[in-house]
């Protein structure tokens, strides 16, 4: 373990996706989603506690949520968790913690991370990471961590690199061509057909040196005010900061303007969980194509439907084929897979429905 | 309101139709199934509450249960929950509330009433009532309440009547010929088709003295040994009396043999409220025919489904047709409407789950 290795976990995400299990007030991250008895997180937590020392994890997060995590995971120091007043997305969020980062350590070299993705195979995971951080070492590049596509999803940003290594000594290592974020479905399968595209993992690896490079180069605005804060900056001050700041993701901002932007396909398993859909695709499955997630089920004449209650809830389901059964301590949910795009209206319905004690035409 | 008038309140059911919103340690007379506000045993100790003073009611219940009763009723008097030491069917238990009133008062004139059964038309109901307590003054006579059958059900008990009402002043007063328990459904229909059947409410009323009478030819075992109980008898004695006492019902032990049966027609609406499907029956619907007892409810694309989960629960459901939903605060039920007696399966498929922590084959 390498005391110069540092990781920045982007956890401000909010989003209801998941309702009822997730809410406004405790979005996925915090959430257990895939019943492994540990928010996602905390889970993300752990797994970086294997590739650097513990203090070296700077969380950053929405204000509202700082107790969130600092209740989820015990003994983090002061400077260990940023708490953001307003959403300005990733670019911003990245390089306030950079700034915390560069206090301590100049030379850092950095893994930037979502908080709410699941990772499969966890020695390959350690694996990637340590060649990602030995390639940032020799290069002063930006490395993202591809993954090979299985399906044309159009809910990811797909990277297309160039075919020829960079580097002998990672073979898997190569240059990035062009960025294309949620494509059509016709593009998305053309992408796969040429074998040259990955899916963007959303996890960046840099050395400190190159990243405020880069910041300066494209996003000069952000790196002139967001580099200036520190750990013990006043909260007024960083407010200030981020009142007149862009919002802009890493992505956009730096990505696709850089020269320097590596991919290393991943040997390990990855998925976003954006969606029943996808955490279906990703549960255990039973000899009927059930994936129960979370509770105790009994299951009969029931196929291809997702459960995820309370750990403590006992769920006994009968003749259903196909559907989301979800509940919180307050919400049941059962609805149909192929609906659940329907769920950002049922929320909204749900809202109106206790706010003004009516219900929506349906 | 007379006082001498008594109404002895059974309630020392079990059953777990109602599951998971009944439990054996919460049964139906315990539960809000109505989604009214007020368990059922609330709802039936007021209604009698407008028959007869409050201290004449008298609930005769498992002991198990008689802190139950209590937190449910306030400012019961001692000797008005009676507390049976184990169950042995409505003779005994009628028997020994009738001792303890017989302490009292040996004129009263008595009604004996379910606890958990769903009566529409209060003004109808007491005047029924009314009617009733005044045959049986004027008569002696054990009164049932027949209910006119609206359909074949072959869980009720049926009543075969005379004609020929027995009294000027109560025209709807007849003297009962046969019982007939649970007939198969080609008799039922024969039954509804003479038009000479009532169902049979399960409530009768009696003067003490005609009860008394009736235990001693009929019963005369039961008359010797509950008759010499008394709301001070130590609980060690009652404990030996119901050891020794045989397990009968007063229809089969009495009134199958009696010969001074009368039965008066409801006037109200009734409903003992046995099955789901009994629920479904008489809730208020949805322009879908959806019966929302109780939570609060979004139906999307929902038919003919009845829900009942507790009312501070938001319950969201899409795509069902003919469902049962319903859970209480550990436990949720999703199953079809059409396969309800297998929920006796489930209970036991539950328990199972949760004391051997496996899963039984499904």
């Amino acid at each position: 373990m390498n005391n110069n290795t540092y990781c920045i976990i982007m956890a401000g995400g909010f989003g209801s996706r998941f309702w009822p299990i997730c809410k406004d007030d405790s979005p996925k991250q915090f959430i257990d989603i895939l019943g492994t008895g540990q928010s996602m997180l905390q889970t993300t937590f752990e797994r970086f506690a294997c590739i650097c020392p513990r203090e070296n994890i700077i969380i950053v997060t929405n204000r509202g949520y700082v107790d969130r995590v600092r209740e989820q995971i015990d003994g983090l120091l002061p400077y260990q968790v940023l708490g953001e007043p307003t959403r300005r997305n990733t670019a911003p969020c990245v390089a306030y913690a950079a700034s915390v980062i560069y206090e301590m350590n100049p030379n850092a070299n950095v893994i930037v991370t979502p908080s709410d993705h699941a990772i499969f195979g966890m020695e390959n995971f350690i694996h990637d990471m340590e060649q990602a951080l030995q390639a940032t070492e020799r290069h002063d590049c930006i490395l993202t961590i591809g993954v090979r596509p299985t399906n044309p999803n159009v809910k990811y940003g797909y990277i297309q690199f160039s075919e020829e290594p960079v580097d002998a000594r990672a073979t898997n290592l190569h240059k990035v061509i062009t960025f294309t974020e949620k494509p059509p479905v016709v593009m998305a399968r053309q992408f796969i057909a040429t074998g040259e595209f990955f899916w963007n993992a959303g996890i960046f690896v840099w050395r400190l040196s190159t990243l405020r490079k880069a910041y300066e180069a494209f996003l000069p605005n952000i790196a002139k005010s967001y580099f200036a804060l520190t750990s013990s900056t006043p909260q007024a001050d960083v407010d200030n900061v981020y009142a007149l700041s862009e919002s802009i993701s890493v992505d956009f901002g730096i990505m696709e303007h850089a020269e320097n932007v590596y991919v290393m396909e991943a040997s390990f398993g990855w998925s976003d969980v954006e969606s029943w859909d996808s955490l279906y695709g990703i549960a255990r499955h039973d000899e009927h194509n059930n994936g129960v997630v979370m509770g105790k089920s009994l299951l009969y004449d029931v196929k291809n439907s997702i459960v995820h209650v309370p750990s403590n809830r006992t769920v006994v389901l009968q003749g259903l084929d196909g559907y989301i059964v979800a509940a919180n301590e307050d919400t049941i949910l059962v609805c149909r897979r192929d609906n659940e795009d329907c769920i950002v209206k049922y929320i909204s319905d749900v809202e109106l429905m206790n706010s003004r004690g009516e219900k929506p035409r349906q």
